[in-house]
């Protein structure tokens, strides 16, 4: 059974542009630069464009070629930094390989810094500071708990992974809120001893088809949170078909990444517009 | 059975002896800020000066009566953050209350901030970047289990705990090692059908007597990471008398979190002077 992604997007969606109507003085901007033009980096900024539009935030992109300096490219952040018009801003990842790109993202001013790369949000998720921004893949998983009133302190969550950008924080958010926590990786001896168990699985392996129906029980609800991209094809780390079939709650590969993704994207820019105003 | 924590601790000592010996251009020193003196804190700076002593650090005590202003203390903090001398220096807490104790952390600077209290080395661990510095407490753990030579990558670990400065850091720090971490809160409901599976048990929930021989198997090993004191007796987590007798291995509660605790606190005042020297 589907988890109604569509709904849960359009209700952040929704609520973005309520919010968005009622200021009066000027309007969030969410900033973009890109260096490198690869097609996954160019939809995903369409997607920004057409749903920043969509509840009334202003987009810019800014495009370089890939001959651009790092100077440059430091100028114009600094640039960005300090342009009070601009709300928040990504650096489309990966950079060519003549920049150094933990020096680029470090330089972003944290208040600005869209994808959750700069230490300052890092730590701030370590001690659940909220003040500070969340990524954004875990944070649209916490945001499909709250929206199906999942009370997470009651519940058993296993997490599979293996990245700093969406394992650990994620694992760190769900201890935040007070779940139990059960973080395997990908060597993990026996993963379905835990699969089998849990209240929720959060699959972030990046490992096609590493959960199946046996491996679950009748009422765990599955996250899949990321794919895999074979062929042509995508594959997510459950085998959706049949625990969609099986009245499991699941989380649908592909397709609602992107939509839920850029959501949280537009509702941390809305954020960084109040407090930097 | 107890874990042999003073042949650990001496070895902490020891290499660090050896290390410091042949350093021939000056010495490295720990300092050392107490505002309020309180006698918790005067037991604790003992300890350092005794063990710094040992290993040829030299420690450095600046005093504060309690009337001392939030300035003339950054003022101070200003002064030791440039002064090649200090190694490394810590801040006795808790401070008086009219002091700003975030600010006064956040003054510290990184690479001289033996508390992890400062955000640069909180993030480095959530990353898993070795140039920062690991909160003294989860350290010594990871230490033990070094000692003992436990590889982890495959063992199930369960951790109790509730705090910012222990628990969190402490599963992160086991997620990095690659293990399988089961994390509970003091509100997790049924915590034994987790610590009765587990290879090792980490508790820092500072409730006295929570973890009792029968919720372990024979081979878990407990790490008793704090303690409480209640009408001037101390107890750890577990039951250690019942434990202990039983085979399991099993770290003591009282005396030992001091020692190990302070050998860390040297072993990083040792990785600081090389950082900054």
């Amino acid at each position: 059974m589907i988890i109604n992604w569509k709904k849960i997007a359009k209700n952040i969606y929704d609520e973005l542009k309520i919010n968005i109507s009622e200021i009066n003085w000027n309007k969030p901007k969410l900033g973009a630069i890109l260096v490198w033009e690869n097609s996954p980096s160019l939809r995903y900024i369409k997607q920004k464009n057409k749903w920043a539009k969509y509840v009334w935030i202003d987009f810019e992109l800014k495009n370089f070629n890939n001959s651009v300096t790092e100077q440059e490219l430091l100028n114009f952040i600094e640039k960005w930094n300090n342009d009070d018009e601009v709300s928040w801003y990504i650096i489309q990842l990966p950079l060519p390989e003549h920049i150094n790109s933990e020096k680029v993202l470090n330089a972003i001013k944290p208040k600005k810094d869209v994808d959750w790369f700069h230490p300052e949000n890092q730590w701030k998720v370590l001690i659940w500071d909220k003040t500070g921004f969340s990524p954004c893949t875990p944070y649209w998983v916490m945001w499909i708990f709250e929206s199906l009133n999942i009370d997470l302190v009651w519940k058993e969550i296993t997490v599979i992974g293996q990245s700093n950008i969406v394992w650990k924080p994620m694992a760190v958010m769900l201890m935040n809120a007070w779940a139990t926590v059960i973080s395997c990786n990908i060597d993990t001896p026996n993963i379905y001893k835990y699969t089998k168990k849990s209240d929720i699985v959060v699959m972030a392996a990046w490992v096609p088809g590493l959960l199946k129906l046996e491996n679950i029980n009748k009422n765990t609800i599955i996250i899949d949170v990321w794919f895999t991209v074979i062929e042509w094809k995508i594959y997510g780390d459950a085998d959706f078909e049949k625990i969609n079939n099986n009245w499991n709650l699941i989380t649908p590969v592909p397709g609602w990444v992107w939509v839920l993704t850029v959501a949280n994207l537009l509702k941390n820019t809305y954020k960084a517009f109040l407090q930097n105003k």
